[in-house]
């Protein structure tokens, strides 16, 4: 899997410039005060922990924003799981553009491997039981796409994208609709042709309403292992199963050991800790 | 503190349309497949955990974007310690605003009180001392100046803003120029009137090069304890020192006693876990 | 049902800025040479024949970006059937204000309400059957939103928004997948939780293939009459059923009355005629 | 002629970034179930039925967008007309890439081609008379330029661009001016240098009102054909004449028989029906 | 004159917010250090020489930008002849919003100011003859809507205000085009129906040859007086006449007095020496 | 030095756009009537009065925007003195694309440059005293970089680039505050490890606070040559020393002599005159 062949090259590098007008400001004024001359240097980007990649197209891209004839090479792919002090990518590029580019795509490489090496975590957790890891909505504004492939990088899966690919009913919702079977109702009658609901169940009489209005997919909505396990015996195969809120990597097996078929996590994309990586130019 | 007081509202608001847009996608489909009326409702925002609170005025403004008669009170501002359970801020806005709104604010919010909570507690770690906590340009591109925000609510001092605001020569920097005098005279030679040097300092041999090219602020780069102390009385009152590198809570303290200025810490703003904030809509 | 209930406003404006400025150019030429001063004038929007309404709220956020306190009142709603002779709208607003936007106000107004116009024609077609009428991805580049918009004002109801809000396995997928069992398998694996599978068929052949891999919906892409039918009823319930491709008015009461779910009509939004509004300024 | 030559490079493809974000949404859902791997395929872009080419670069342009080494070769150019079962280009690409961007392209190769073929039906009717075809500024909102490039193609002329290339004083200036004479001397006094005034008339009336204030070119507007033909007498070679209003092509050749300039046609862009092309992939 | 009848309000709000964004970069880092709280203040705009004011309206749309209360005002209009050591206007409004606009307001009411005061020297030199000043394309990327606009402040009028309001011919043209009467014939054969077509003339024979080929507008470029003198003679009333090229106060009257229509003035917009204004506080 | 050293690509690309879209309108009208067909031709930007070259690479960049084969030779480099008559650049280019982007490179050109020759005489007039001759923000609205970039040029040094880059206590700022010796302690607080802090004096008492409060830079405002030298002479090492306020030609040197560090001239950016170069295309 590699970003490139995820998100079109026209998004990233839009993206990408954002980022960079971002850190330069007024410019680089360090580089400027140093160099007079340009010239082309070596350097690599350091895996400083074991962590499992996502991002190394950013490397290219960032770079050849600022020299276009830079080179990158790399001997892994977004997936790879890098050992600690190997190499990631070697650049031979112009040397301003490295130092002015540098903090972005460490800022960017650090935090999507983050998302990767922690979805990872989860993935393995539940090895060998029926459940998916899913992502959430939870994401970093502006991120959300880069975020959410970093999460397949890991082996997860994602939920939605966003508020306009999916219908998810959630408390929120009832709230305002008086009852599960309304609400249920009235996004059938208005569904577009490819689109399921979901709906979030509190409660065991929950469940037994959203069954009742045929929901496609039932939320179990931050209940213990044995309302989860009795929920899910009940549903037997008439709806698929999500369980979402506060699962942890403790948690998350006794959770998949249930039979449930999704499990979302928000901490993969709101609390993934960066990964260390450093880039260091050659003499 | 308030954020409305500290970044522009054009910034601000631009910053929301495009995060709104990137929830939106196609638009609010199940909001849209459920309701047919608008209807003003109240909610509330509710901190699920003791938090430092960052970025309210974000609530307000969201929805403002998307309902502009919307109301927002809070008890609190910004830097205020918001115990597990209460109530963040009420809103009485359009239904299909809120639930539109909700997912950005939310993340939003998590993220900033995430940040100024895990700066309280590094910026009480070293009370008492001389040491100030700084952040570094290790943010989330697009968030940078809402992430610095969030570290000065927490107590902390930010460092650079970016490339331009500052000179810092770092160790990329030192192996293209060879020498740290060379780099420091050349800085000094073309640096704008209001501009300090810093220069990154690996070992006591680098500190004594930093001193006598009279750097105005000397970085202490992954130096174990007992070798800053060293440097630091060394360099006496001959220039302003920073500590950087794996700082963490548990040894923060101790640097911060070695008398140093400042200490910069990555994780403020790269690794800051989400706090857990909800919202409810009222029957 | 409104457009403003149905498109953040924060869109529709950035929408109609782009618009104004497209028409403006270095600006609005005649009105400047011809009135040094700014005066107050009311003015109506004339149905010139038969139409139903799409896009009134388009009036109001147009003049207010530029007489912010413009006035706007109409006895419709979108949905409505105007009669031809009728006010669409009366506005009491600056004279620059309304010359100035008058074109853009015109040019979606007519362009709206003709879709939803034609998309009523359809739907009043095939009143009594089961079937929905469809809108397309076949829409003016820049418009999408806006023109889905208008085929729900008419009665019909919305495909997919775009690439992402639904996975339809078309005819160049399935050149490129071999079989069309295989294309559904690999869908079904990586499939979001919330969505359906759609795949086109050529032949009833094809349908076989499609009910075999359990696709959700199936295409049923330029079939004749008959074929539909022997389509239709050997898939019973086991999935819905689309069909596709040159629906014209004159055939797609037949089309509906095989009993299929779905019939897709590109020509609502690719080649419905504009209305004819003409903006007439009260001396 | 071809749409490079005519519109800025950098303007089509900002305009064809906008509208694949448009389809992409939150990317191409389909395409990414289906294919892990990247492969080039060849393609080709049929007539369906009998069309005047316009806006053979679009196919180009947009696939370099998405694939910088797509190959696109055509045997025809912009205002060629293709018969029905023609192939009009050929593409070697990257299979995601082309199913990503069909639909883009011919959405606006679609909708070009109708407006230049429409165009075509009217140039021939007044063919040998002295009248030439012009579009209006009905157009649909970010997409002029094209289509009054479109119309180029189809042998028609443009009249303005926006309300900045030309004084065209309409009935609604007049109503608050007062007199035809007014409106015009104010307008020559403040005109730019190379800006010449044209006037609407609705009746003989206003007609020697023009011709007395020395109006360059006259409107006639919504004129019957005697009165037409009247007119045109009576202005001789004093001002060139305008015929506008509810021009059909059954009606456009009486028209252009009467001596007139200038003859608008506002559905060549409002309401022209999109020709049917198709997107074939080879196997 | 004010300059929101001339730009509409959201043209200039959108350049006003980029040229705040330009001076503020990472924020307004001396107001953020020096001010926790915010309040009311009062200031004034001083001309600190004889100015003729052009671009009033800035100060109170960008205040407004930055404290949507602020109070802005002023006895003058823009075209005023405000002495050294008046107040431009009074602002009352919150201290920060005043101490970060300031600048940006400055900079442009220095400039448009400069430019509609040198115009006015221009405009008194040709008093009593008939020869309009005009201004030309040589203005700064960026601002041309706004320094066109000072212009006709200073009672200068505005020749083509970019490459597609009118048609003029220039030397680089005639190089590619081999003579004058082929160039002519080309443009008027294509011209839209409210354009004007100018040559420029380098020489008597070329004017000459601009008359026989009928061009409406005759430009002379870089002619002595004499030759001037001649040229115009010799068209008579067969075209109008413009003279370009090195037009200085010293000379411009005697160009006048020849009988040309139009005097174009490039120093107008491209070398106008800012006028000089300051913004002081009350305490 | 070369703009393209100093700038990063992506926004000088970016601007040009900008500046090309503000130019060309609705499109280069003359061009496109003229020509049907393209070709090559060979040009030159002439040199039509002594000059210091600035923006030598904007030619060849924005060429390549309209031309991506555009060929651009100079034997030049930004910094050089180039005599009247001299061939500043020769381009090999597609000849529409030269027509299009003549104006805008002019523009350019003849700004940047005049602002560097017009520096270059600053510097000259200070050499061999110790003062560096500074540039203000008192720059156009959206040209800030590239009129700091021809300041550099010209030899002149860079002070602030905006509000975010150094703490600059003005006038204004100290009306509000009371004391300067209040607002240097408080910036001092709060101020970021890297700024130094300027402020400005209008007499001598004020000289005596800026010193007693430590600040690191002193602004002498608008002060007689005596009391710059008192001043100065006070201060002795213990400040550096800006002199700011209506430096002129004639006076800068006396100043210098004074032996202050800086002097900031802002009619280097705002009243520099634009100098004449010419764009002539070869037969």
């Amino acid at each position: 899997m590699t970003l490139r062949d995820e998100i079109p090259a026209i998004e990233l590098e839009a993206f990408l410039r954002q980022a960079l007008r971002e850190d330069l400001g007024f410019g680089d004024l360090t580089t400027r005060v140093l160099f007079g001359e340009h010239r082309r240097v070596k350097g690599f980007f350091l895996a400083k922990e074991d962590l499992v990649l996502a991002g190394l197209d950013l490397i290219e891209m960032t770079c050849r924003l600022l020299d276009p004839v830079c080179q990158v090479n790399s001997p892994w792919q977004d997936g790879a799981r890098v050992p600690n002090g190997e190499s990631i990518a070697e650049v031979a590029c112009d040397a301003q553009a490295l130092l002015t580019g540098e903090r972005v795509i460490l800022n960017l490489l650090q935090h999507l491997s983050g998302i990767a090496t922690l979805t990872v975590r989860y993935v393995e957790a539940v090895r060998g039981t029926h459940a998916r890891i899913l992502d959430t909505r939870k994401t970093t504004p502006g991120l959300r796409k880069l975020e959410k492939y970093a999460v397949r990088v890991g082996g997860g899966y994602n939920h939605r994208f966003g508020l306009s690919d999916g219908i998810l009913i959630k408390d929120n919702h009832l709230v305002l609709m008086g009852s599960i079977k309304e609400a249920i109702d009235r996004a059938r009658k208005h569904a577009p042709p490819l689109m399921k609901i979901e709906v979030e169940a509190r409660t065991l009489h929950d469940v037994q309403d959203a069954l009742d209005a045929k929901a496609d997919v039932i939320m179990l909505d931050n209940m213990d292992l044995p309302t989860i396990q009795q929920a899910v015996e009940f549903i037997g195969k008439r709806a698929r199963v999500e369980v979402s809120g506060r699962v942890t990597l403790d948690r998350v097996r006794a959770i998949a050991e249930t039979g449930v078929d999704y499990i979302s996590v928000g901490s993969l994309t709101h609390s993934a800790k960066a990964v260390d990586i450093s880039f260091e130019i050659l003499p």
